[in-house]
């Protein structure tokens, strides 16, 4: 199921001679284009403007619909699409200033002043516990609890069944039916991106939201950060202990399984029946194939295919890591 | 000390007819029988029904006062014990369903509903906090401080000069004497055990608690979580630094010194005078004796002798550690 | 900028024979000099006493302005400079005593009482959320957020332009302007330090504070502890992501980048644009150097030179690193 972001408030139809003026670039033709949108490559339309940073992700700017892709010099060659090229020196600053363009309020994120404590009248079929509070627009569905000092910020979706604990933090989130979030989880705070300055670091815009998929558990004490340009999202089905960290973008298939303390870098993508072991980590533009296991306490840094068993740091095979480790 | 859990509505004498038929078994005597709990081998008495799922605890049970073991088919020619039998493909989940016989509510895990601002007539002799929310049968002891905005659910027991930080949330938990728990922790919450299904994970029930025992101190933003069948113990003078994770039903005895961000892992058991490094990870179902030594970041996934100093990972002795990694 | 500490009640010029009846010392002259404070080598006048533990720390030793020392046996003899040695066993234990003698406050760490729900006109030129607790003597500046719920205690300053999060706690700590503080931080907490005992631990005094500095950034759930003899201090425009855990008197330079549940022990000190991975840990009393690079996952256990980037578990040269793991 596609959502649609209620999130950000968006400027609609910009035109192209604007955005090129903000990254000051003049010997371009086609300047008088409206442009609806920036959006990653695979999920852009042709009204829309998208980016290409890397040569990894060339096959898919090769099937873009976008028009107008922003891109730098080493990549520009590669791209084999009829696109107008806008070419950088820093893709990913570009692309912050032009999201800026877009979505002028995405930088902010400051508390949700619109929240109040809670109306009961309004959530007739939800039990609420003490000084919840609960922005505007929030929709949750039958039989919810939310638990004391919780904050469930404007434009929230909460699905039926669902178990929202205590101390909980949750903005720029949609949560399907059956879901658990427990005690002092904080879901949907802006990813730790950011150009790094020599007196003040620059943000990157964090425009995309949290999606969490039916039946899914969220342990204590967790920090799900939301997505830049598209979704982080949790898979149907599956549960995470306490402690865990998802960095933003990032990805898990369904019925994985994620213990204590666990953490997963930016924009990594878990396919399904995933199982990590504690205080394991993940680095960020890593993919995971389904059904792998990674043990406890390891460090993968590179791509692991579907059904192996890793660990270690680095990560390497179950068997190897065994063979080396015998006479520990 | 022996602390009789006050949390579980439990349901007392059930027939042991009504045990088989949830667990689908027909070809047994003795159906006729009245049982009165489900517990551990080494805690059921000669009227409450145990388990057995592992040849490691066979030694305990050939010793348990009980005279029901449910067990698999791996385990039970081993049980020398005059018991009766029931044997099963999936032990754990036969126990989930007969404790959610005993303990109805055990499932359920959503926020104390009848927790209220505190009346602080009702307790003259502690000092409380701003919107400090207290359940039912709460008892605190003399001297004791409660910080703003925690959270006590109901039965908590907390004994004399114990200091409970801000915005802490404790339920299903025995507090002694001289307890310093310190902001945002999060104590008895239930353990991350669950059978992975393929649509939905089945709940395995928590009708453990914690105990914590005199003098200790747990740090900021740290997750205790309660037992399954047994309960989670943090013995006497044991101190956890900030960002511990400490899993269901995992024992650490006397004198312990944790230190930041360390997990330990479900049912393991440690020593007393352990002395724990930053971040280092201890696996689940592991005996850690007395006066061990584990270095920072290591990951321990067997068990350690008394008297070991161990590092690494995987952990092993700290000489062959330096050894090894002279040339760093 | 050199801070005053607001934030401990002080006895001053206390006579230096209390200090040495409650170190149970006979055999000193000099004894009816008034001292003015305890402090550590290098922050020390004349009026002060200091200590030294550890030969590693004799230069500094030998420049202090202090003229009395407490020191122990192994130091005592490397001592060049002309000052009145008190000659303990334990230093840091004396040095416990003495601190309690000038901070009769300094081992208390329970909440702040004196918060209270915040009146809005005292604090005109800010945005409140919703149950903000703030204490006697807070200083906050212009165009400030501080979310729901959280709490700002006693004489704690924070300067322009700074957001605050929601469920933050905010004790002993000084903010610089444009500083942001994510939800569910705790800032300000005494740190894990404390004699070990047999029946009871003896805390060590912290009376040392948390000092921000200018464009700091600092994630959710974070724990910063306060310094005990000296400050713990996070340097201008340093980032830090989610689950960070900083211990007390960590001194953190300038443009830092500390990536998700990266934990740093003690005393450790990190110079100018260090970046740190995910879940990397530092131990105590460690140097980092400038423009160092610490890969995610990583074990510091050792003095890092500027320039160096380092990986593993011993952290070791990253090309060491790479050789070493080829095959994985």
């Amino acid at each position: 199921m596609r959502y649609i972001n209620p999130f950000f408030k968006k400027n609609n139809k910009i035109n192209l001679r604007d955005i090129l003026k903000i990254l000051n670039i003049r010997n371009l033709k086609f300047k008088n284009i409206k442009v609806n949108d920036i959006k990653d490559l695979d999920q852009a339309s042709k009204y829309d403007i998208t980016f290409l940073n890397s040569v990894k992700y060339i096959d898919i700017a090769n099937k873009t619909k976008s028009h107008i892709i922003i891109t730098n010099n080493k990549c520009k060659s590669l791209i084999k699409n009829k696109c107008t090229l806008v070419v950088v020196d820093n893709v990913f600053l570009a692309v912050a200033k032009v999201a800026k363009l877009f979505y002028p309020e995405s930088l902010d994120d400051t508390y949700d002043d619109k929240v109040e404590i809670v109306d009961k009248k309004k959530f007739k079929k939800i039990k609420l516990g003490k000084n919840v509070l609960i922005g505007k627009n929030v929709k949750i569905g039958k039989n919810c609890f939310i638990g004391h000092n919780s904050i469930i910020e404007s434009n929230v979706k909460i699905g039926n069944n669902c178990i929202i604990g205590s101390n909980v933090i949750i903005k720029k989130t949609i949560i399907e039916d059956n879901v658990n979030i427990l005690d002092g989880s904080i879901i949907g705070k802006k990813g730790f991106g950011f150009f790094p300055g020599k007196n003040v670091n620059i943000r990157y815009p964090h425009i995309g939201m949290v999606i969490i998929k039916k039946n899914v558990e969220i342990g204590c004490n967790n920090t799900i950060d939301r997505g830049s340009m598209s979704n982080t999202v949790i898979g149907e089905n599956t549960f995470l202990d306490n402690q865990v960290h998802i960095a933003h973008n990032v990805k898990i298939g369904k019925n994985c399984i994620i213990a204590g303390q666990v953490g997963i870098a930016g924009s990594s993508i878990l396919g399904d029946k995933v199982i990590i072991g504690g205080q394991a980590g993940i680095s960020g533009h890593i993919k995971i194939g389904d059904n792998v296991q990674i043990g406890g306490g390891s460090g993968v840094i590179k791509n692991i295919y579907d059904n192996s068993k890793v660990m270690g740091y680095p990560a390497k095979d179950i068997k190897s890591f065994i063979k080396d480790n015998k006479n520990g």
